[in-house]
């Protein structure tokens, strides 16, 4: 089914060319469609690499074999395919991953451990190979895509194309980064994978940038949820081309390295938040700050427990201010929490505090607030100074009718 | 909002009246609505009880002291109140669960301590100590109610009423059980918290009976679930009043006792199914049978991940044999299985066994499966003799209604 840009969609950004970053993109066919959907990244020799993956203990081929490869830190090609998951595959799975890299490798004149492929799509299925390897050499052939038509190759079920663009000074030299994502669900094996690739011209050195990504994730992607599905196949690569004079980042110590952390966690925001831009059925986007936890990592499992709860996104679909249930969700996190501290906002207005409603308070606000797009949600637990934020979508008729109104 | 009855609902069974327990229900008027919203036992001297309780960390009074209340062993009366759920309401919520002790105490002459409470319903709002004074007094010269009555008294949004019965043979003598429940979300704070409570003429030492039940629970209503959510209020409570001349069970080796556990036990499972065939919006009642685990509880862990996940209970809303979600959900259970041992079959028909897909099996007889009311989902991990199940609904339009169109 084709569905309409999701309400919460955001307009492509100019996106500016990465130096030792070539994009192709072609049609592989994987399913009946007339669009392309194998999607071919040329890397410059040297180019660095790190990664983030799937949690999930029934992952693909193709995150077994990513998990290995970043351990090398080098990379000269990715190559994805849209369409096909291809994870509960077993050897034939693999078997297909390793021809892409093979036939990618002896093409570009490099190992076939520095060719990573990612899959999304239905589950089950073996990658079907001649598809594949007609797919790539008609890539290999293909114009230079553009960013946008990139963003596009990559997805299956999502509504829009999800790009983001950010910068950092080095030394006194201006690196760029530029990052695309696919992704509409947390996951539905058959649909939607979160894939998310970030190309820079910076060079950094594999370990550190793998430090920073690890870094980065754990305060973005891992803050997010649409459905608290987890994929098969989520993964996130970082390419760092080097390819600018700035000097080569080693360390914490290296200059620039703060100024790289920091726009390394921003497109990691920006990319992670398209994702629930364009979650399935969303109608709105929402973010829960959580405060007075004993540490930051309990906060984040308490903003999860919330954005989690199907009870708290459909009353939020429902325009509803119904802080009861956001005390629900809370109590089951299992995290500390005094529960006669409580706190809960919408909008910046308390609700609740001190573990009690507050009396009188002016619900004008709060239903103008919750009748928007964006909505903001607080959470004072009292406990600590422990702190986090996550971002999640709504609820709605939407979701059940993408994934039950329609077979697979 | 009135609904109309849940389509998987079951008729309400002829249920003895159990010698020691007196119901009665009257009309306190924690709503504005015509019905009878407080009900009232009252037990016999020498009742022992047991109970069951949230885990939430934010449980309302009633449940803080129904918890303290258990240890003693002892129980003169049960008062319930529909309507309003008490939880969120800080000293003045405490208040009027002692009011409401002490009240009934007098009446009786007991301990304050032998009168449990449980409420539910609207969060946030202190019970309305005058109106649960009323009628409590209103309750004491009821006429006597049937266990269809009470059961209609408890409810809140459920859609119909829900009882059980069986019996055990204790040292030659007949002893019954008999249930009642509410319930229609795992939870939701403003509607739908679930109450049990089991009535016996068996005469069991409190300590045993709390071993028995705990046992009963970890296998029942611990293993049900409509929304993952969890209420600030949940508690089973099991009353017995020994009036009959089976003998008093005060261990495993006591004549009687494995009967009386495993009559119990198919109580619990019944009043949770019912529970879960009440599940907001539920077309279908599902049963997921887990196999292969490394024990018992991790299968029960994978279990829940399975009924918990939104594309699961999606899929099956739609008749889709989508066994690709199942991996998914698998696979964030974190619990270990084997992926190329797994096996996921829709009403006893492989669909994947030994990590793959099956090929070309018969997909009508699991199509007319899934057309049905009730769905087997039955999943091999392959890594050992663990086993579970647990019983779940599907997630549909209706629950979104439920949950999001119309305003708490």
């Amino acid at each position: 089914m084709d569905l309409p840009p999701s309400p919460l969609a955001r307009p492509f950004p100019d996106m500016p060319a990465i130096a030792g970053v070539t994009l192709r993109a072609a049609r592989a066919r994987y399913k009946e469609w007339e669009r392309a959907d194998l999607t071919y990244v040329e890397l410059v020799e040297g180019t660095g690499v790190a990664g983030v993956f799937t949690q999930s203990l029934c992952a693909s081929s193709e995150v077994e074999l990513g998990r290995e490869q970043v351990k090398r830190g080098a990379a000269r090609a990715l190559v994805v395919n849209a369409g096909n998951a291809n994870a509960f595959t077993g050897y034939r799975g693999r078997e297909a991953v390793e021809a892409i890299q093979r036939q990618t490798a002896d093409h570009i004149g490099c190992a076939p451990e520095d060719v990573f492929v990612s899959s999304t799509g239905v589950i089950g299925v073996p990658l079907p190979k001649d598809r594949a390897r007609d797919g790539i050499v008609a890539a290999f052939a293909a114009d230079e895509a553009t960013w946008e038509q990139a963003a596009h190759a990559i997805w299956t079920t999502d509504t829009f194309a999800k790009g983001a663009h950010t910068c950092a000074m080095i030394g006194g030299t201006k690196v760029n980064l530029c990052g695309i994502i696919k992704g509409s669900g947390m996951i539905a094996p058959d649909m939607a994978t979160m894939l998310g690739y970030v190309f820079t011209d910076a060079a950094i050195e594999p370990a550190f940038l793998q430090e920073l990504l690890s870094r980065a994730n754990a305060g973005t992607f891992n803050c997010i949820t649409v459905d608290g599905d987890t994929s098969t196949s989520d993964t996130v690569l970082v390419f760092a081309t080097g390819q600018t004079d700035a000097p080569r980042i080693k360390d914490w110590e290296s200059p620039g390295a703060d100024a790289f952390a920091a726009a390394l966690t921003d497109i990691c925001r920006q990319l992670a938040q398209l994702v629930v831009r364009d979650g399935e059925g969303a109608s709105k986007f929402i973010q829960i700050r959580v405060s007075g936890a004993v540490n930051d990592d309990s906060a984040r499992r308490v903003g999860l427990a919330i954005a989690n709860s199907p009870l708290v996104k459909t009353a939020i679909a429902g325009e509803d201010a119904n802080w009861g249930r956001v005390v629900m969700a809370i109590g089951k996190a299992g995290e500390p929490a005094d529960r006669d501290k409580l706190g809960i906002a919408f909008g910046g207005v308390w609700t609740a505090r001190d573990g009690l409603p507050v009396e009188d308070y002016d619900e004008t606000p709060i239903a103008e607030h919750l009748k928007g797009e964006e909505i903001d949600l607080a959470v004072e637990l009292g406990v600590g100074i422990g702190r986090a934020t996550v971002w999640t979508c709504d609820l709605t008729h939407g979701y059940i009718s993408i994934n039950a109104d329609y077979r697979s």
